[in-house]
């Protein structure tokens, strides 16, 4: 594998980040490692000179980020978003650590794009945020001291994708009969999970599965009115933890519409 | 081992920081790594407000920090010295990576005192600072862009060192005679799943679902007459990758019977 072809498909996502040094400091952690692809929801102040200060050498990064309205666009064609968050949640995914969840990041970018999703300095992300993501991970540090600064954060997971992709190439380097990235390798990630075989549902793709599932759902008796939102987190746990694959999102939509027509063929029947 | 014990013995030493903000900012890294201990080697400015802004609540290992006027006194006592460097030297002890340091620093610190020095922001360690240690280590960043910040640089390092004392503890845990720390851990698998919060659903639940399921769509214009197996055989793999849980396998059946039920509806009505 190029590292660097995988690289171009990662980005990063800074979802409301209030001091533009941060920003700064973010892009020359990035740069450190390959990584070049900064997208910042609703930043506070961007573009801005603290930002420009602490980029040192990375200001290429900052003059090619793109400023997002709202984290789902920030999404936009992601197969793989990682939500990074100090913060345990019941509502979570499977947490992932840092150094497997590099791991499965550069797995995937090696075929499809991937988000990594940092939140505010202060607030971090809110659940609604994670939601919108399909991987939880985090940062180990001590348990009473978890407040990484956000460019510090940022710094070490690009640290670990860094690696991830080395191992990766190293990998792929030493079978002399594949060609081309990840090949006769890239099926199996750490997770022991084929990915390259089957395309990953884009994040666009999943939203309209869950919304057709609530609205198929809403002609029904199952949901308590007024309260789909808990059940609806349980779904995208469910499914998130699946890693759902574009035909099976099809297939599941497909199931969807079926059971939806019923309804209607009964009652004209 | 216990890795407090271990990190106790380990002290980071900053010569002739130029940014009183790299200060507070390593600080705050460190601390967040289990760290503690941190020695100056003539600060341009300290204490000064900056450092304290960035330390955020690591303001305890400010107060705490040992100024000396060399690095040779910074380095009293101690039993390992390493020296990080970006450039490669031609003087150079063997070079390490930083995963292989930080496992070495754990190993030793066990029994004995680590320093771990770290040069000052644009000129880095001359060369007789490299000489008065005895490792020469670095962090892998992409070839033409090696700058980083000090403190992401010891953020680095004290990351590799925390996961390598986990790596020494859990070691030393799967020893029956040990006890203590990261009890309670081993909940999660090597996935980075949490199995133990959410009982995982048994084998005939699931195969209830399933049947379920089939029958579901059975009453819909879904299945192709004659041939569910392939499609069953879809459900069954995405399933099997979220790995259901007994609550998640509950509502799904609630679901489809509510599909279930609403055809029947219709009819009725």
């Amino acid at each position: 594998m190029n590292p660097s072809r995988c690289f171009e498909r990662i980005r990063v996502v800074l979802h409301r980040p209030s001091h533009p040094g941060n920003i700064g400091a973010a892009a020359r952690a990035m740069k450190t490692m390959g990584l070049s692809r900064l997208v910042l929801v609703e930043p506070r102040r961007f573009p801005d000179r603290e930002a420009d200060a602490l980029a040192v050498n990375a200001a290429d990064l900052l003059a090619a980020a793109k400023i997002c309205s709202s984290l789902k666009q920030a999404l936009e064609g992601v197969a793989l978003a990682v939500a990074w968050s100090a913060r345990g949640r019941d509502l979570s995914h499977a947490p992932l650590e840092a150094r497997a969840a590099a791991a499965e990041t550069v797995a995937l970018a090696g075929t499809s794009e991937v988000a990594l999703v940092f939140g505010n300095e202060t607030a971090g992300l809110a659940n609604e945020d994670v939601l919108l993501c399909n991987r939880l991970a985090h940062i180990p540090t001590v348990p009473d001291f978890s407040s990484l600064n956000l460019a510090a954060a940022v710094q070490i997971v690009a640290y670990e994708i860094y690696l991830a992709a080395g191992t990766a190439a190293r990998a792929a380097q030493s079978q002399p009969s594949s060609k081309g990235e990840f090949s006769g390798r890239d099926e199996i990630d750490t997770r022991g999970e084929i990915y390259s075989k089957r395309e990953l549902a884009t994040v666009e793709q999943v939203e309209h599965f869950y919304a057709h599932l609530e609205s198929s759902l809403g002609q029904t008796d199952f949901l308590e009115p007024g309260k789909p939102k808990r059940m609806m987190e349980r779904m995208r746990r469910l499914f998130g933890r699946a890693g759902l694959q574009r035909e099976e999102v099809n297939i599941l939509r497909g199931m969807l519409t079926a059971w939806d027509r019923k309804g209607q063929g009964g009652e004209e029947s």
